[in-house]
């Protein structure tokens, strides 16, 4: 069983799968790397350096995908989807500091954390910086829904993170709280960007909802991918520090299937290793016992939600550009699949 | 010399000058503390017991203050400046719980921090949480540039921060940019408060200017009485840890004057104390040397900006009911004459 593909690159999500679903807003993206690039200027002469190594490591733009694909099938991209696109990830990258900082994490993207870099304080209020920087760019549309979904969203977010924090080494974690922490934690954030794409462009309220529906599960469904990942990828393939959830006493849906299916003697000792925890050896061993059954249930688990996903982008007009869409939720379908083969 | 009054009881400024001060919007501060209360309410049940504890801890609700006076002086105090009031009040709050994870802070208002008592990850978090819901209640407003302003005002608050970490035990920090650090850093959410009040009435710019500016002067000259209160002040009656600032390398005013001011031998004995520091005998000893020459000389300072604070009420029309921001300026002009006599 190859339990990840080796030939991603530095993101989780092969480059190539994902240039094949940003073709069709490629000059958009590459716009939305231009003004992110620019957002430092705003910023004190101090602060700047700061701000442009936390933005420079590109990621996967994901978010910023999903804004601008949601503009387009919800009536076309315009320049306002190209600063929502900024906003979403400038947010993101502000939770990903503050992130890095509470898991210890030392690398991401490939280089050095903010925090391994600079350390905790500085860490702490880049991420403030980055975050009340985005949400005063929301204002710029001069529609307060906007601004207030955003807000929500990144407060949705951050209380996600927190109840997540609370539930560390708790073995009785329901898999339906695990579920309701990575909505908040993760899809709020697709969901608010797939949903003001389509409130940017006046759609009509079925539309807004049905767009927001396809972020916030699709978000759910990545979410689970990204916790396998941790749990069953590889390290120098990815580019980041893998097996961290579980150190951190992160109860990823793997790791609670096998809890709640393992025979007794099995589920004492894997409790006793995830609590007693820490060590590399132990981490492949939860990592080995995880990857068979409890991963193939959890990729069949993320997959129910892209079709469910999927199934909202029905709900659009049929004029609507939606086939964009389509090839990206295609897309994370065919990355579970490379995981569960 | 009584360098400090010892009968201010849990906050550096006592209860009696602002009850004083307070006295022609009390019904408003009260239905600010509630409604400061029910924001708990809009967090996750699992968080809603730390949003509590972090907003509980009754602060001296300056900004606050300063929201409902601004208000009055420019048309009358309305349910907007209530609202105005619990979200500048929220942001301050959200910055002190990060605040004092960086100084490593153990008691604030003379209970334990957020971090003492949750340790550092939660207090990432909860600070987040706490910003994102006060820039979500200031989208309520349906005026972007209202949580414009704000969100601009929390990117400088915590742009100060950074700039201050930054020059921690920089024995060559210019005075100039110790003003620049506790303008952007204080100052501003001062500034925000009294503008934001006046846009809310839609009181004409040069009104709103000159509220801005009171705030801003205002802010500025109460961070420096801040700063002598904790090379100053007395522990048990301030009711938070002090002499904090020496030991975290944070030079403030009346150490910079001390440092330029002392005869060369003198000089180079502060500069290796405050380098080797950390020890509280090495606070002591430079508190001593500060409390003379330097921190007369920036009680002077702060007491200058509080005359410019002033002038600026001028530019108010003949109407306004400027006489308790007046009053509010001079209860801090108090404070610094207890300083130093």
């Amino acid at each position: 069983m190859e339990v990840f593909a080796r030939s991603s690159g530095s993101s989780a999500i092969p480059t190539s799968a994902l240039a094949r679903v940003a073709q069709p807003v490629q000059s958009q993206l590459n716009e939305v790397e231009t003004r992110i690039a620019q957002q430092a200027a705003a910023f004190d002469p101090a602060i700047e350096g700061y701000v442009t190594y936390a933005l420079g490591s590109r990621g996967k733009r994901l978010r910023p995908l999903l804004a601008l694909l949601s503009g387009g099938a919800s009536g076309g991209v315009t320049s306002n989807h190209v600063d929502l696109a900024v906003i979403v990830e400038l947010i993101h990258v502000a939770t990903l500091v503050h992130d890095d900082i509470i898991d210890e994490a030392e690398r991401r993207r490939a280089q050095p954390t903010v925090n391994a870099r600079w350390g905790n304080a500085l860490s702490v209020l880049l991420g403030d910086c980055l975050f009340a920087h985005a949400l005063d760019l929301s204002t710029q549309f001069d529609n307060a829904e906007v601004s207030r979904t955003i807000a929500r969203a990144a407060r949705d977010v951050c209380s996600g993170e927190i109840l997540q924090t609370q539930r560390r080494f708790d073995l009785h974690l329901a898999i339906d709280d695990y579920l309701r922490i990575i909505r908040m934690k993760t899809a709020a954030l697709f969901g608010c960007a797939c949903e003001i794409a389509a409130v940017l462009n006046d759609a009509p309220p079925p539309v807004v909802a049905a767009l927001r529906q396809f972020g916030l599960r699709l978000g759910t469904a990545y979410q689970i991918y990204d916790d396998c990942v941790d749990l069953a990828g590889d390290e120098a393939t990815i580019g980041k520090t893998l097996g961290t959830d579980l150190r951190k006493g992160k109860l990823t849906l793997p790791v609670l299937i096998l809890l709640r299916s393992a025979p007794a003697a099995e589920r004492e000792k894997c409790c006793e290793l995830i609590l007693n925890g820490g060590s590399e050896a132990i981490a492949r061993q939860l990592r080995r016992a995880a990857a068979d059954g409890p991963l193939a249930e959890s990729v069949t688990a993320a997959r129910v939600l892209v079709g469910e996903a999927e199934a909202q982008l029905e709900a659009l007009p049929a004029s609507a550009d939606r086939e964009p869409l389509t090839t990206l939720a295609g897309s994370i379908r065919d990355l579970l699949a490379r995981l569960s083969v």
